[in-house]
């Protein structure tokens, strides 16, 4: 087995994280956490969603959080992008990169946002073409890849088949969701020799939640695979409505601690982003779900 | 690459667990907690120690506990035992199964247990010696196996040479210990492929800490290396003096859920290990450490 020489951390905790967070955060407090994370060295930083606050009330904010935080050079701020109305609502905040998500899960797309897997697509079809005329990337989530709380068990060829979909209508990388962290290792295994018969390392992320503690051996299989984007959030900020437990993301801090054993290069400085992962913790009063984070003095 | 078909836990929670623990279990308790263990399928739960209650006050009803718990027949109750007089009480007290350890950097051996790694071995062949003549089976653990918090780095050298001399002296099998849980996948794989090369699968064992959220795919790491019997403790209990954070040995919980999704047989029932995850985290008043206790409803 070989790994990837380096790996791209999309570092989703402001996003992902912050969004299914109970305490709402003050928005100078999510500027001055973007800041942080940006000085990190990560060279991606999903920011917010511009999504109703009727949805999401923690980020009805995101124009404000996207205006005022520092643009580093180099580093990507994506946001996700519900529908043409927020991608509208995005372009006139001047993003650069937005996200888009649909789900193999029938019923997780009808639970999670009330249509189809097909009315997705159009949906998405509609933003992409939109994102297209404005020269703004897109990167697709799909969630549920390895379980639904609804329908149990998803098919790898369906999630193959959706991928491909996204790709042909435009997204750059698709970044594969364990939204409520069943996958163990064999199951990933699974997906990604399925998928990666179809479509190439390169235009593949992960992006496993950690309620079962798997999340870290599903990305050591990923990197088997030569899988070489992670999704992550500092402090395993996040959580799921859908999921059990309390935990959320896979923490970026016990990520990079792993890869950087590894000997593969991030480009990460783990004790700014110790910094960050407390800051937020600290502001959510809350213990930070890095085990990284809890033992490093 | 291939898994074993089965695998075999250790329950170190009474022991290596609760010895760590800053709260100090009554007696009765730590016996219905044995008693929940041996009712879930484990086959083997380490019992208690027989050290000095100066040593570890924790311990100090060992002898009670290991006489009050229910012994089930083809579960395995073995001890710690520290040298020549634990034997004897271990002996008195009808076990009939122990471990010694020692460990591969001679300082920790010097900080831990006031003796040099040479005298360590000069204690364990008394002690062996003496469980010989009285038909009791040994196991031989070593600490710090992927990093001391004194010496730093370890040579995977010196643990194979040592592991080499417990199996000489009688040990039946070997327990790699991370005691301080820094070990990452890449360097788990070496120490691995060099203590194979002298040693057979089948007379090691891996006891990772998860001090750093690593300890799962240091496992996974190990079972790719046909490694088939793993030390864990429920609800992830213990730490180490040594070790920074809070957290303790594998969450035996966390552990079969993922030997679960990867089809290997424990013949352990996860929700009766749940059961007794909860039931003495509640005794702990905190948090059970192990993410699938707290997922599960």
């Amino acid at each position: 087995m070989s790994f990837p020489k380096n790996v791209k951390i999309v570092e989703v905790g402001p996003r992902d994280g912050l969004q299914n967070e109970s305490t709402i955060i003050p928005t100078s407090i999510k500027v001055e956490f973007i800041n942080l994370l940006s000085a990190t060295g990560l060279s991606v930083i999903e920011t917010t969603s511009f999504v109703s606050p009727k949805w999401i009330p923690a980020l009805a904010d995101q124009r404000e959080v996207f205006q005022s935080i520092d643009k580093k050079p180099g580093v990507s701020y994506p946001v996700l992008v519900p529908n043409l109305k927020g991608f509208k609502h995005a372009l006139e905040a001047s993003v650069k990169e937005i996200a888009v998500f649909t789900t193999p899960s029938e019923q997780f797309s009808q639970r999670n946002t009330n249509c189809s897997i097909a009315e997705s697509l159009d949906n998405i079809t509609e933003v992409i073409a939109a994102a297209k005329k404005n020269y703004i990337l897109v990167r697709g989530y799909l969630s549920c890849v390895l379980g639904c709380p609804f329908a149990g068990e998803i098919s790898p060829q369906a999630v193959t088949d959706l991928a491909e979909k996204l790709i042909r209508l435009g997204c750059y990388e698709i970044s594969l969701g364990d939204t409520i962290g069943v996958g163990t290792p064999g199951k990933t295994k699974v997906l990604l020799e399925t998928i990666l018969r179809k479509i190439p390392p390169e235009k593949l992320a992960v992006h496993f939640h950690d309620t079962y503690g798997q999340a870290l051996v599903n990305i050591y299989v990923a990197l088997e695979h030569d899988i070489s984007v992670v999704d992550s959030a500092v402090s395993g900020l996040g959580g799921c409505p859908y999921a059990n437990g309390a935990t959320g993301n896979v923490a970026t801090e016990d990520l990079i601690y792993m890869l950087n054993g590894l000997g593969i290069n991030t480009g990460v400085d783990l004790k700014k982003l110790i910094a960050a992962g407390r800051f937020i913790a600290n502001q959510l009063d809350k213990t930070s779900q890095s085990k990284v984070n809890v033992a490093y003095r």
